[in-house]
């Protein structure tokens, strides 16, 4: 028993430390138990009761369905619904009547015929890329209240009363989470975006300063310390995904903070993506780290000067840009500053390397990691051009 | 008006471009028609009208979002709702038993509370990555039916009806969407992973056989008409997304064609990290290749002749693997034969490397595309030695 007692309360313990992480994870689930009672509200009220009556149901499903973390994937949904929905009916409204004319025999046989065809090409529709990036969800609503209204409208009259109190419903869970989602402590999915844009620098930046250390490291301090720091940029590598769904997302944001609009969420990819690109670069410098096989130390010293002040010079810069981008102040004089110094030291490897010819006449491999640097400098200075639009 | 045609005749051929391209997408679509017309029957005929009344469109809900383009989607999302539902279902009808000790007035907010928290803690629990993979959907639904039951289930009497009925519905409506994936032209994701694998394993190996015409470029045609085979590569790194999603959803699927129950899906996903990692090296040296500043004829003529054999053979090598992996059968002995000659190509551009040294003397530079062939070549190595336990 005491045993189980120690596996529950670390399991708590985790759970705990888990919501810690980001508080914003247990304010969400908050918000949504809070739409979710405003919402019952429609149930327990007995004058909005009689409106509406079990349609109240559908504002339950709508505000489960709608409510996600972040604003731009609310409004998105909501929005999308909401239209889908409207269409949709109208569209049911229509195939119902005009399935009556055909007798009571044909009706059935002309609204199965409708619900397959728009079924199927909504459907079909979904796979196309453009379709699924932005109206993904509506097209699934669409089919969804489509083939609702047309197939129960083959049983009952009513058919405009409950869809008139199906959409206000549905209108009104929709409205509930997304005045919710805006008012009560907000997650915005372009904020997410420009912190992870800014934060991906930041981590090459602090990938490169450790390189040296790595590469050369100290007599007294044995690798596997820095590890952590210079790994920083792994995650980088496959942040494509995440990128461009918050990309998605954001469009559908309203201004806010800092953010106009018509905030130029594409150039945030276009900069992640030259970011991927460095971290490519850093991948392949990793391999040659790793491999323990290294150059003999007469020619490490005349290699290790230029590549430290290299190393650094792009790390400042990288971080002056983070910074830039982060406060949305341009600072190209700053960042100009340490691009210079660093191709200084381009020029200075170069040198370096050119003298050391006689000596090194069997280890030619060993200078790789040198060059690969210059070129991973090269793509950093033309990711800060591409930056200093932003 | 004319023109108006032009444009519409366009859009039309485009869209039945797009469903040639892979015509599972047009059978897809049907496949969600079918299932949808066999749900309505549950409206259309009358004995099944009469015992389940309007709770068939629970299973017009459950079939238009369960419907997924793999067998392993719709199995997934299928059993997830049907678990979620039950359970929901059965706490639902609980908390409205409890509720009801409260006395009218305690009633609204006892329910209320009950909705409220766990409303919140499924959404929190939805935070977690492990959960996230597998169970995301299965929580929504369980929100989604808690709150459902127990709030409508303050109004009315018939909790026990009404939930017997859903839940058949629901059954059924589920029951038809998997038998209808499975048994009408399935798509099953596991297969297209395998696919995918093995596919990628064969862009690898036409990018780097297109490497040497693009290096080496003959006199007589001149780049720009093999940089579609060389880039293919492209597509390989950002794929982890589209990998990782099938095999989460491979792993729902039962046996089906060569593939057994518990496949290993895992080591697709290490085998495409180990193919990535090699397109990553491609990135590289596509950037060495695309700068036109080259190496001195008389020293590019040296090292020709053994890295076209080295990309030759590593090519082959790829391409016998990727054709073991498409067959399911080991070759082991054809890939270790070409890795062989590989590898003694790569000793042979040591030598010329070594003998060149007193004449290049200014362009060390030019010489890192060959030796980063190297490390490609040894990543290809460790990527043959992991993918021999496929």
């Amino acid at each position: 028993p005491s045993k189980l007692k120690d596996v529950v309360t670390k399991r708590v313990k985790n759970v705990l430390m888990f919501g810690k992480d980001d508080p914003r994870r247990i304010i969400h689930s908050m918000k949504v138990g809070v739409a979710l009672t405003l919402v019952s509200l429609l149930y327990y009220v007995r004058p909005l009761y009689l409106s509406f009556g079990v349609s109240g149901m559908w504002a339950i499903l709508t505000v489960v369905v709608v409510s996600e973390f972040t604003v731009g994937g609310t409004l998105s949904k909501g929005l999308n619904r909401g239209f889908a929905t409207l269409t949709a009916g109208a569209l049911g409204v229509g195939a119902v009547h005009l399935a009556r004319f055909f007798g009571h025999q044909g009706e059935p046989i002309i609204l199965g015929i409708l619900v397959f065809s728009l079924g199927a090409a909504a459907t079909f529709s979904r796979f196309f890329p453009k379709i699924k990036q932005r109206y993904d969800y509506g097209a699934l609503i669409f089919v969804l209240t489509f083939s609702m209204v047309a197939i129960s409208g083959y049983r009952t009259d009513e058919i405009l009363v409950m869809a008139y109190q199906r959409l206000s419903t549905i209108l009104i869970g929709g409205t509930v989470c997304i005045l919710v989602s805006i008012f009560v402590c907000p997650v915005w999915a372009g904020e997410d975006l420009h912190k992870m844009v800014a934060n991906n620098i930041n981590k090459l930046a602090n990938s490169l300063e450790g390189f040296e250390g790595e590469y050369f490291p100290l007599p007294e301090k044995i690798s596997n310390e820095t590890n952590s720091c210079v790994r920083e940029y792994k995650s980088i590598l496959t942040s494509k995904g995440i990128e461009d769904t918050l990309a998605n997302l954001a469009r559908w944001e309203p201004g806010h903070g800092r953010f106009r609009l018509r905030h130029p969420w594409k150039k945030y990819l276009k900069i992640a993506g030259l970011v991927r690109q460095c971290a490519f670069h850093f991948e392949i410098l990793n391999g040659y780290v790793l491999s323990n096989y290294k150059a003999p130390e007469e020619f490490q010293n005349k290699i290790q000067e230029p590549i430290a002040t290299m190393s650094r010079e792009a790390g400042e810069a990288l971080k002056a840009i983070a910074k830039s981008i982060k406060t949305m102040s341009k600072d190209t004089a700053r960042v100009n500053a340490h691009i210079d110094n660093s191709k200084t030291a381009v020029g200075n490897l170069r040198i370096a390397l050119k003298s050391s010819y006689p000596e090194t006449d069997k280890d030619l491999l060993e200078i790789i990691p040198g060059v690969t640097m210059a070129s991973i400098l090269i793509e950093v200075v033309n990711c800060v051009e591409k930056i200093s639009e932003a």
